[in-house]
């Protein structure tokens, strides 16, 4: 049953808690699409073309514009940035500080993708460097969000050694501190802006097995930051949007390559078609 | 019914206007695959994975050499060039111009795709300076092509604002004055050596789903350099089995996702089965 | 009929000639499965998404750490490194040495796959350089063996212009040389010592029609070096495994497309359900 009110809630730990409100998921993936918002990445070279195959199937419009000398203007005119900083590079360093100040002085939304930071001093001293600007969205995996809020963290690599579940205080309060909406990936989704917490179930395992569903997802809340009321909603309706298509996928695929092929073919009729039902989440 | 004759002409605008001739390009794509040719890719990090499973699938032997200090030799030895400035850093223009030199010195012929071209200075620049080195081809949207010759253009980041058709007259243009074939690709493409204008209709609009569709056109293009009698055909024999295998794919496709993997299958299967077939064009 | 002795073996050409002992593969996979090794890469643009998902495929933990700032400590912690010099800027070189030398210091596996060497100096004169370091396995087609080993080789661009076979001889000499597994790609692979030989047979055509395979096989080796009792072993399975998920996968496929997505099927289902039955090698 569909409710016409913004979405269920319920005060737990000592703030409200929410599943994520099906109505207004589906309204922000109609103005997306609609709006097709110009989506500029700086992102890792391994998950650069599914990133953009991700955004197109959803309706934007990806531009991963990556020269220094071209990141200032572009990301002032995109309607939303992202920054991953997966395989950075020193040349990379100084494309990604100049499209962060640009995209603060410009007023464009932007994303942060702190990934394996803590793990790896180089990045996790541009990553420092880059909160100065003000991203409007951090999203990472529950060790990436322990590390930069200051607990443990220190994922494997690129994967995080902890469950999404155990970095929601922390999410809370480096939500707190930075002003970003901060977004912990994992077989659940948490979506904060320090005071609410959202929940966002469902998903496949199978997407864990997929390289750059992460990273796609982040370019995804970049998109929906064009489409969205609130950055909260933003990071809400792109995680939303991408349990409810790797749920679709999932009953088509065996093993993850046709999990990546499904996926993309989900994202785009999603919204054309009904989104899964699902009953509700009963954590 | 398909005619003896090279291909059907109708005079009109002033200039002569064809179709692609089937004929020909069945045997163009004979010959590239009897020929592997060796084709030189500096491409972007977004499409190079797809260009190069595009090139393979075509019967090309791809090839994405991109040191600065490794490009001039291996221009000189290639059959064919793919210069594409999508993600161009600092890094790479030095190895850009070192391989468009020796291109032009070595006669490797290559194809220029000046990805949003007139949306970013630095890349203009680049455009510019890689033009001395007269491009054998040069593939682009409609926007690209427009600012190219000097009309209004400038898409949205990599897209196209334009119909490929509002880029006819600029398209010979940019052909009389750089001695380049031009190619406008779009829901027609369109390719002129300054006189000949020859339409190809046909793919799929889910194409413009998928990421690195033109970039991988482009490549494709420099492959048939080696194949076809002239750059004129080979531009269009690249465009014309490019829309054909999109149609194939299309039959089997509901999304994106699968329309990539069904694309390279039919580029692969195409000329071992018929072509498919399709009403004269009535534009 | 599986017999329980660790594997048969002929004598011939003075050397002992062996396949791929079935029970030692799966034992292998089951353990990588289980250690999830961390299989750092520092590979070619191309192939590094493709790479990623064919490790996650297997159970392997990919990371694609490429700063020279970052990767000293990153080889050492990891439980093996790829280094993939397929396109290698300058930029590269600094961290591909460093990351050798620190894998060497750490005594962390690793695999050298020197794309395209013999064909270009600069990356040739690399590839001797990063020798020093003592790769645990040397991974390359013909045409590369032949190259490094001091005969003929040097192929066309990426592609061999040999056959595997032709290769035996200087693949045991290079190991002899260097004290590195060598594994010869092709048709069918060869894995040596220096005095053993395995053959792996198996395979499928199309999986030279798909970018990057032989690259990720290379990764693959790398994930194995963790799991098995020796590099020897880890190169052989890794092989063995790539084999028998390409005969799955071509059962479904009839194109590169299909084909590239039930490899990662396969590979991920594959120790779920039996291997695929194959007669002796007659050769």
């Amino acid at each position: 049953m569909t409710s016409t009110s913004p979405h269920d809630s319920v005060t737990r730990s000592g703030y409200a808690w929410r599943t994520a409100p099906e109505e207004s998921v589906r309204a922000d993936l109609r103005r997306l699409r609609e709006l097709n918002p110009l989506t500029h990445c700086i992102t890792n070279v391994v998950a650069a073309g599914f990133t953009a195959n991700v955004l197109l199937a959803l309706g934007a419009s990806p531009a991963m514009v990556t020269a220094a000398e071209e990141v200032a203007d572009f990301a002032a005119a995109a309607d939303g940035l992202l920054i991953n900083v997966g395989t950075v590079t020193s040349a990379d360093v100084a494309a990604m500080t100049t499209a962060a100040r640009s995209a603060q002085s410009a007023t464009t939304p932007w994303v942060l993708d702190p990934v394996a930071v803590g793990r790896l001093r180089y990045r996790t001293e541009l990553v420092d460097d880059l909160l100065r600007y003000r991203p409007t969205v951090i999203r990472g995996n529950a060790s990436e969000i322990l590390s930069l809020a200051g607990a443990a963290g220190g994922g494997k690599g690129p994967d995080s050694t902890a469950d999404s579940s155990e970095a929601i205080s922390s999410a809370r309060a480096l939500a707190q501190r930075t002003r970003a909406v901060v977004a912990v990936s994992g077989a659940v989704d948490y979506v904060t802006d320090g005071d609410d917490v959202f929940e966002v179930a469902g998903g496949h395992v199978l997407l864990t097995k997929i390289s750059g569903t992460g990273c796609a997802l982040g370019a995804a809340m970049a998109a929906f930051l064009a489409a969205s009321d609130t950055p909260l909603n933003a990071a809400v309706s792109a995680s939303a949007v991408f349990a409810a298509a790797a749920e679709l996928a999932a009953e088509q695929a065996q093993g993850p390559g046709a999990m990546a092929t499904a996926l993309l073919d989900s994202l785009h009729l999603l919204g054309q078609a009904p989104f899964p039902r699902r009953p509700p989440t009963s954590r």
